[in-house]
């Protein structure tokens, strides 16, 4: 058994859950974070995306036993309610009756997270401690002025990790980044009068427009945090707009319902960087016993299905299940996580690329929207048989690379039903049950896997 | 138009070549290479695998005009000659009569590039001059002592190149390395009484063994260089050859016909690494029109298409002609190469993974060797419209993309030409013809791009 001694690398969220986790498993955890202590020098936002969290995130904060004291600060959405150009609004649910995706605003997730963490006796942060290398092999952390060392080291520091970029330089580390020709840039609309939501409160808000979209997620405030994304160059990118005539043109042409709710908008635009997109994978995500990458630093990925804290939460929740599984074991722990966790990272990382494509443009698309009502009919008429492809990634704790190939199976089934003739017309019908049903039988057929909702 | 001043980061193959057709068109070059200069030093063997020169490579060693003396130390290997676990020997032809590829010592060639290159006037070649950084925003580089600057920096620095690292750094840049599971071990048969070969000389030799192989490139001196390529891990795996007994037993069990030319086979075995084989890829490959990557420094592949050195060569002929065609204007040349040589570069790093199957595996399926034998009766019958794939690798310059695709196409002809019943008694017959001509027809109608021999 090791000395109960880890330090973590980097103070976010997956590294705060992960520190409350490793203390109430009674390890000694040194937590280092190279930018100040959020708490006194407050969140610095302007290049944010809203937090959408979902059910495998759920889990990780009550498993840290906060959850209920984030569901007080967070704000359901139950369906996505898209705007097209004439500023006519269709509404779709995410789930079921009562299911919803729950905006929650990063720093103050981020604040509880840390507090909870400060409260262990047995937790130290440390804030404004840069690390400036790391020595794996000799279990070793780097910081400006001395160096630290414990038998575990946590790499959770985003998407440009530094303890993962010491990792590459090991042999065989296998390593992609992978950037979108897209960028993005927060946006505001400010709380209407006394301090109402100016667009329907419950709702994450998508204006879908082809090749680039506009979202918003509503804050306790009464404001929405917006997200425009767009490509970087061509016809219509950020690189065309660079004047504040060009800027305000652009969105009265494209997204004219916003222009009266964002009185700032202009100043906004110009004040806040145009952030890029990236997809990281890597593997293995740890170095013998000793060290292990969490979160962003081992999978990031894009916003679009809104499970880039979900599942870097679920990583945490799936470490602590090692951890009592096998006694802290860590010899066993660290490759069977390294081993097979990926797999399931690679699979929500393929899905939100995909999803992108399903934001900004299908969500526009009538065959799209029909589908989405033929999907909730047949897991009525089918509710141990058939859950919808965003339900199994969004209210299910289903493997997402189980789920990955679910909505690859899914696709072809809905193939098979919209060339059903007159089906836009007439959907609840017996020929979209028998094609349903054909399906399920060749899957059987297959012996393929298939998680039955009741066991989810 | 630029000052005419270039930097050339690494002087191997690539960077030896690419400085010799920089100094042809009047570039003042200045070449940085962190290893001593191997012309007085010697060349470091003993992780190396033999190069096979194919067309590509030739058409730039003419370029630079030095293909006739390298022809003139270079063995032509006409096809492979496969070696059973019985001692039995089955050879193939790589094309047709007179076509062969060129086993070269990587020492003599580099050698000869790097004597050419030191008698441009307009060249100074630069050893023990290892980079400690750059500065790609303002074109320098940062050498021990001294820091050097050029409107042009080229990254010639190989598979781990420290130019590369440092676009890394830079926004949107698009990495990944993957290694594969297998190393590779060089090994050596000496040369026989009075400096014969001891194996077939005009051949690559090949011991294929399904999950591992081992090869033979001949020497000018009689002797092969060997290379065994093996998993790390695993039931047959290097981690299980520690012992002399258990290399000796190996070796008996699976290449008994090589035992009795390896004398000093478990002390070579001992002495030399093993290494890892690793694909690069990247993109863009410039910075702006101030810097670019070339050869493996932007596309490191595994060797089993004997296409490393070859792509990288091409990488040279393809901007020696942008050049010529765009009359020096780097604005235009440097991203036009970055944006679209990556296609191929990528096409020949999929191919290569592919063919490692193929020559540990394939090669010893009697399907496969009716395959070779049926492409070979095709191509003489159609010699207009029939090329196999892997003449379009090795013995023509269509882009790799396009070989690529027309590969998988040809998968598909084979898929049913295989389906004919009693094709594997007799192949040449009228079905054959008819599938060909039906399968050509409809890629006819396809309307896909068929490039005729007669234009390669």
């Amino acid at each position: 058994m090791k000395e109960r001694k880890a330090i973590v690398v980097g103070a976010g969220l997956v590294g705060s859950l992960l520190t409350i986790l490793l203390a109430k498993r009674g390890y000694q955890v040194a937590v280092y974070e190279k930018r100040p202590d959020m708490r006194a020098a407050g969140f610095v936002g302007g290049r944010s995306i809203n937090l959408a969290l979902s059910d495998r995130g759920w889990k990780a904060l009550q498993l840290a036993g906060i959850a209920e004291d984030i569901k007080a600060i967070s704000i359901p959405m139950s369906g996505r309610m898209m705007h097209d150009i004439n500023g006519k609004h269709t509404p779709q649910p995410y789930g079921k009756e009562g299911q919803a995706i729950y905006s929650v605003s990063r720093g103050e997730l981020n604040l509880k997270l840390l507090d909870l963490a400060d409260q262990f006796p047995n937790v130290s942060l440390n804030f404004d401690q840069g690390s400036t290398g790391f020595d794996l092999l000799n279990n070793e952390v780097q910081l400006e002025n001395e160096t630290v060392s414990a038998p575990l080291i946590f790499g959770t520091d985003g998407a440009f990790s530094a303890v993962r970029s010491s990792m590459q330089r090991l042999p065989r580390f296998n390593y992609s980044q992978y950037y979108l020709q897209d960028g993005y840039k927060e946006l505001h609309i400010p709380p209407g009068p006394g301090g109402t939501h100016q667009l329907e409160k419950n709702a994450l808000h998508i204006w879908p427009r082809g090749k680039f979209m506009l979202i918003a997620l509503p804050n306790e405030d009464g404001s929405f945090t917006c997200t425009l994304f767009l490509p970087f160059e061509g016809k219509e990118s950020f690189e065309q707009l660079q004047t504040p005539e060009d800027i305000l043109a652009f969105f009265k042409k494209f997204f004219p319902d916003t222009v009266p709710l964002m009185p700032d908008l202009v100043q906004v635009f110009q004040e806040n960087p145009t952030s890029s997109l990236v997809t990281v994978r890597c593997s293995p995500w740890h170095h013998e016993n000793k060290a292990l990458l969490l979160g962003d630093a081992a999978h990031a990925i894009v916003p679009f299905y809104g499970q880039g804290m979900n599942s870097g939460f679920e990583d945490c929740t799936i470490l602590y299940e090692l951890l009592e599984t096998f006694g802290d074991d860590w010899d066993r722990i660290m490759p069977l996580f390294s081993n097979s966790r990926p797999l399931d990272s690679n699979a929500i990382a393929d899905l939100a690329l995909r999803n992108f494509i399903e934001m900004r443009d299908l969500v526009g698309d009538p065959q799209f929207l029909l589908r989405k009502k033929i999907e909730a009919w047949l897991q009525d008429e089918f509710p141990k048989a058939f859950l919808p492809l965003y339900s199994m990634v969004t209210f299910s704790h289903l493997p997402y690379s189980l789920a990955w190939q679910e909505g690859q199976a899914q696709d072809e089934l809905f193939e098979k039903i919209l060339a059903i003739p007159g089906v836009n017309q007439n959907w609840k019908t017996e020929a979209v049950k028998t094609v349903f049903q054909e399906w399920m039988q060749e899957r059987e057929r297959n012996e393929r896997i298939y998680a039955k909702p009741s066991e989810l």
